[in-house]
């Protein structure tokens, strides 16, 4: 199943499939949240799809409708992808060098995820037999966040060889098509216009703009070289491409090393000028510490990063690998995006455009905060940022506050589907949640003043004018999408209903804590006692004959899925069914109430989330790969560990192994998020309701430990759990926890240990829908 | 208000503006329902939208999507403007004959409802001051399918002139862009690819055909002209248009007579031979009896038409003529339409893409069904021939039976907006209703065997798929879209449910009266029984604290519309709120629940009826045309008679006042069928459940009498009625009927008087939404 050897801290290629080029490309990529290169060959082709990103870096196109209605946006964005400064061709004695031809003797490449690069090894022999070997070396620096370097060695085997190394900066380079609309295309494909270029010395520049998000980028790269030998070298550059060429005549075992600096800028207000400088600059601050420096910087941030992060799992390699694998990448998708969004994919890949989603807020941001809290900021700040925007759409849809886009990169609302783009109001609900999460985590009450006090009270006054009273005085909020895309449009969605009421209740308190910035804001006690008001009364439609709640109003009423005839090759669903029969059925794509359990439990007694996860479980197909994280976390709960162990493996395979055959679209960051999810408030059953942090730690049968870390409040709180207990260990200052349930202190320097008693399910295992049960991990008893 | 003059038997046109020629070309328009011609000026420009049309002449278009889903149809199809023969270019000493231009001294235009003729005279003095007089007639023959025909007469009045005439044949006119999508305008600018043209003597030969679509089109002239001077004409012909010139010199007085024979054909399958030599052959039939034949035949056929659908208004004008207009342009759109669909707008202009809807089965064919039998049963037949099509389109759905398209011309789905195009089902059921409707009428057992049968129990299967029996038995159908447009994908949507029950017991009564035909179907005993059974288990929503059904499950509880803070302008409300919005609160676009009243009068009672009326009617919002008829025709039910009677003129005048001001895209055939609706099943309370002929006529303060006619078992009906009494008058044979509950018969030459009882209503008059209130008509009291 795995195409890596199992190991703790690196990932491994020991053989090159050009068919996995795509899935490969987007494991191994690299970024630091602001820019972000695919794991393409050095040498640019063969390539599953080129890729080089900056964050928010984007253009817009026209999105078409055959009947189009009020709200609809008119525009899109997507990604872009910006000039490739990653390729090195090479030529020995004339012959190119490419995997596709000649004979390619070894290939490895390592993902080393404490030193934070991707090393190539290649041992190639050429159409004309000439045996070389080329090692490179690629960072994305994670301490100047415009720099990316490369290392590129390469040395002949058996003979003498001419060799010539070329270094590029390409701008509108082809790509394989994303789209079947024509016009996407016309917008994308030549989408940098030249603005300047120059080259000299072993240095070049190019600058471009985009045409109609009229964004400036600068892409600068500069050389180091070195060899036993007279190099020759040049520097050619034209409009879309710029050229550094190395040639020198090397004997066996000799080496030629070039050192790449890579950097960018971008703007959507500066000047020509001021972009030319600020690449310019950058490369002069890398070449300050040099390749070394940059190396060295790379593990030292990293060290840091490990030593508040790292989650470790005896007794299952392949986990142990995954979580560290998912940890990596949530960083590099959050360390320097600075109020700029974290995409769905990234930096990874151009899948869903570039764009963020809810996910982001519901899956990424908590773990972040509890592991690299300053990206949680950060991206909370985006959401700041974009503020007006949403209270433009809140206008536009004729609601108060605010209405965050339902899929976005600047901020606008980019969905054509309207039942999501204005229905999917929870995504609101999730960002005041990530809000009130990293305010609690953190006690960063700067934050809050700044810029949380206003997400919450925007946010809550959109649920307010959103939802109604009904002539009994239930407060309902109807006619919207929930997180389950195999519904829509339904009234009194729990999750919607649960998230909401900590919305209003969240902002109410804010508001308390900030009365004179509360009334910079225009709230006053008749609002907040709405606010509250509409909180208590919120509807939980439940069905009391069959005791379990609804998804939303009527869902236990509708027709089941006739999942036993149901094919396997039917899935995912919504590629083989209409819209209007996976909305009206008993059909759940991903968690949408069992999600409400996880980050409203609270709301719900133990009985009823054992009856709820049983009911749901039965009928959620994970046709997303935001599933079965969250059912791995409700099944410990509820005391199904191993099931909740096999939904774990689920969720941290889904990029590793590929499983939804779409990693070569960039990697699924909210999966990542959601392998450290299954493990910490899955197995470790952390929950932090109303900010009381709690664990109730219980191991599958095949695990022999599980330890790892949260940030909290600036210390560092570590959970080591076996089969008859857990220890909890601070680094500095005390905190409250619960452990299953019992209160208890902990303090610096004075672990406290736990027995974790047997689990009680209140239910039976659940049985799947037909042939999508997960994939069993657990030791079978 | 009124435009013209109010006249009963013709629609006359004083003067000329050109505001207004998108709306007069509509009003105009001649049709005999197999081809159509809007009610151009002769000389071709200037005009609002020119437009020749033959039904199912349509290309097909690519539909774009931001977004796609399993299931969204990919191409459109649209009504072509094809080749126009109306056209008659007037030189008069050099000066063209143009209305911009020039003195217009007089002008009148008049629709002629017994001649079944467009008529204009005008009197014009061009810049040069040369006074002449035109006169041109014109027809679309009821007789003669292919055939149009035209008089053109011009003479000078003050002094001699040079009169030039060119009669022409042009493809690939110019119109104006009908769409913002530029992929529309490229597919349908130049949609004609000329074949062969040819010119000789007075006639000339267009043959085209359709890129996508594939279609072939034959356009032929031929001409007859007289003067009392010597004549030179010459005929030219080229690829996209053709031209005959005539060309002499007359006095004051002396007159240039031209008689102009237009014939079209068309067809997917036949060569360019054949379609060449049925055009010719059309042109020479026409020609036998020549524009006298042509005249007098057309208004032969009128007068059988108005023997037998002629409804007379006394008391009101305004109504009479509205009332004939109505039923002359229904008869227009049917009358030779010979299994082809009448479209929303008939052949009157190329609004809604020239597409038919569920409105033809539930407005058009009840008219025509009483008033001109015929049409409604190649209406029938023409949903028949698309079964294959609509079974496609069910398994596509993953449904049993057939799922007939929510818009389409040739069969095949069409609708972009999957919350129609997937999900209004009610289409099915409508085409039931008008096939038992059709059958009970008029006895047509040969048409139920033939084509009834199978539409009725391939549209059974659907419903019985569709649906589902909750753990209680009780049979739901979910997800779907009703009639109302600001409510969709509703479960139990109470229309919907009650026309699937009606639905599934015609499909079990005609399997019974056909069994060997329905054992072909492959229907068993056991399918029927299914049929019953879920009839018989149908659900109706009911709000029981409100004592009121629900348009769909949970309607009632939902937020009220804000109409006190609606202003005006924002109407019609899908143009400034958003779907989701709409969707979820109480405000009712046209009759959903008041529909159901009508058709399914049957499944409420009398006290039901008026406590759902009130409660309805005061939500609704009427931004369509197919709103006020019925309201008409169920405010006139639960005894608001004078309600019932601004309703009716509300639906009276949506075209000849241009109410919703888009007249211009063509005339509203549903709603000009509800003015017969209001009148009929309105005042004069006609219903036909179950094939029971029940009426309860009483008229409004402010008429005198209403006298209507109706066709049954292919004897005329016709119930005369007064403030005190009906009279029920039947040409031929016997007939049970009703009379407000009163069961009687009526027979040939014994014609039956019976009081009206006054009006009992059981609420108080409603209040419609703010300024939403329909115009009082009534005499106020």
């Amino acid at each position: 199943m795995a195409m890596f050897p199992v190991e703790p801290w690196v990932v491994r290629e020991t053989r090159l499939d050009l068919d996995d080029l795509g899935q490969t490309e987007s494991l191994f990529a690299l970024s630091n949240g602001h820019m972000g290169l695919r794991g393409n060959l050095d040498e640019g082709e063969p390539y599953g799809l080129p890729g080089t990103y900056l964050n928010s870096f984007y253009e817009e196109r026209p999105l078409p409708y055959a009947e189009a209605g009020y709200g609809f946006p008119e525009e899109g964005q997507s990604i872009l992808n910006v000039t490739n400064g990653k390729v090195f061709r090479l030529l020995v004695d004339d012959e190119p060098f490419d995997v596709r031809y000649g004979n390619l003797i070894s290939h490895e490449r390592v993902l080393d995820l404490r030193a934070g690069t991707l090393t190539r090894d290649v041992e190639w022999v050429s159409p004309a037999e000439q045996r070389i070997k080329v090692r490179t070396t690629r960072l994305v620096s994670l301490e100047q966040r415009s720099i990316a370097a490369f290392l590129y060695e390469v040395e002949p085997v058996d003979g003498p060889a001419r060799v010539i190394v070329q270094s590029e900066l390409v701008a509108n380079e082809d790509t394989p098509d994303p789209s079947k609309d024509p016009r996407v295309a016309a917008a994308l494909g030549h989408a940098l216009l030249p603005e300047e270029h120059s080259g000299h010395g072993l240095n070049a520049q190019l600058l471009h703009r985009t045409n109609a998000s009229w964004l400036r980028l600068g892409a600068e790269m500069d050389h180091e070289v070195e060899a036993p030998v007279p190099v020759r070298s040049h520097t050619e550059a034209t409009e879309d491409w710029a050229r550094t060429t190395f040639a020198c005549e090397l004997q066996p075992g000799q080496r030629l090393r070039i050192v790449k600096y890579l950097a960018y800028g971008w703007s959507s207000q500066r000047s020509r000028q001021a972009i030319r400088d600020q690449v310019h600059g950058a490369i002069a601050g890398a070449r300050l510490g040099g390749w070394d420096g940059l190396v060295a910087a790379q593990r030292r941030f990293l060290d840091g990063f490990w030593a508040q992060a790292d989650v470790e799992v005896d007794g299952d390699a392949e986990i142990q690998q995954a979580v560290r694998f998912a940890l990596f990448h949530l960083m590099q998708a959050g360390a320097r995006a600075e109020a700029r969004p974290i995409a769905a994919k990234g930096l990874t890949g151009r899948g869903y455009d570039g764009h963020v989603f809810w996910d982001t807020e519901s899956f990424v941001l908590p773990v972040l905060t509890y592991t690299h809290p300053q990206a949680a900021r950060d991206g909370l700040r985006w959401r700041h940022d974009t503020l007006q925007l949403a209270r433009d759409r809140a206008a536009q849809l004729n609601l108060a506050g605010a209405a965050f886009p339902w899929r976005t990169i600047r901020g606008q609302e980019c969905s054509a589907y309207w039942p999501a783009g204005t229905a999917g109001f929870h995504v609101n609900a999730d960002i005041a949640a990530a809000v009130e999460r990293y305010v609690r985590a953190t006690g960063d009450t700067e934050f809050e003043l700044e810029f949380g006090l206003e997400l919450l009270v925007e946010t809550a006054r959109l649920w307010r004018s959103l939802g109604h009273h009904d002539r009994h005085g239930v407060f309902h909020i109807d006619g919207v999408t929930g997180p389950d895309e195999y519904s829509a449009i339904a009234d009194d969605n729990i999750y919607t209903n649960l998230m909401a009421q900590q919305n209003l209740l969240a902002a109410a308190g804010a508001v308390e804590r900030h009365p004179v910035a509360a009334h910079g804001l225009g709230v006053d006690d008749e609002e907040i006692a709405s606010w509250r008001d509409a909180a208590a009364r919120v509807h939980l439609p439940y069905n009391a004959e069959l005791r379990v709640h609804e998804q939303s109003a009527g869902f236990t009423r509708h027709q089941d899925w006739d999942f036993a005839r149901t094919p396997e090759e039917q899935y995912p669903l919504l590629l083989h069914y209409p819209y209007f029969d996976l909305y009206r059925k008993q059909v759940v794509k991903q968690a949408d109430l069992v999600l409400a359990m996880h980050w409203r439990g609270d709301a719900f007694t133990a009985e009823e989330k054992a009856r709820n996860f049983a009911y749901y479980d039965e009928r959620t197909v994970r046709d997303s790969s935001l599933s079965a994280c969250t059912q791995a976390v409700m099944a410990a709960e509820v005391g199904h560990t191993e099931l909740a162990y096999d939904y774990l493996g689920e969720a941290a395979f889904v990029d590793l192994y590929n499983l939804q055959r779409n990693v070569g679209d960039g990697l699924h960051m909210a999966s990542l998020a959601g392998t450290w999810l299954a493990l910490v408030a899955g197995l470790g059953g952390m929950r932090d309701h109303g900010g009381k942090l709690a664990f109730m730690p219980r191991l599958p049968d095949r695990l022999d430990r599980l330890s790892f870390a949260i940030t909290c409040h600036g210390s560092i709180l570590r959970v080591d759990v076996n089969h008859q207990e857990a220890t909890y260990t601070l680094d500095s200052s005390e905190m409250v926890l619960h452990h299953h349930g019992e209160r208890f202190i902990v303090s610096k320097d004075k672990p406290v240990t736990k027995r974790i008693p047997p689990p009680r399910p209140a239910t039976p295992a659940p049985q799947q829908p037909a042939g999508r049960e997960p994939r069993r991990r657990h030791r079978e008893s």
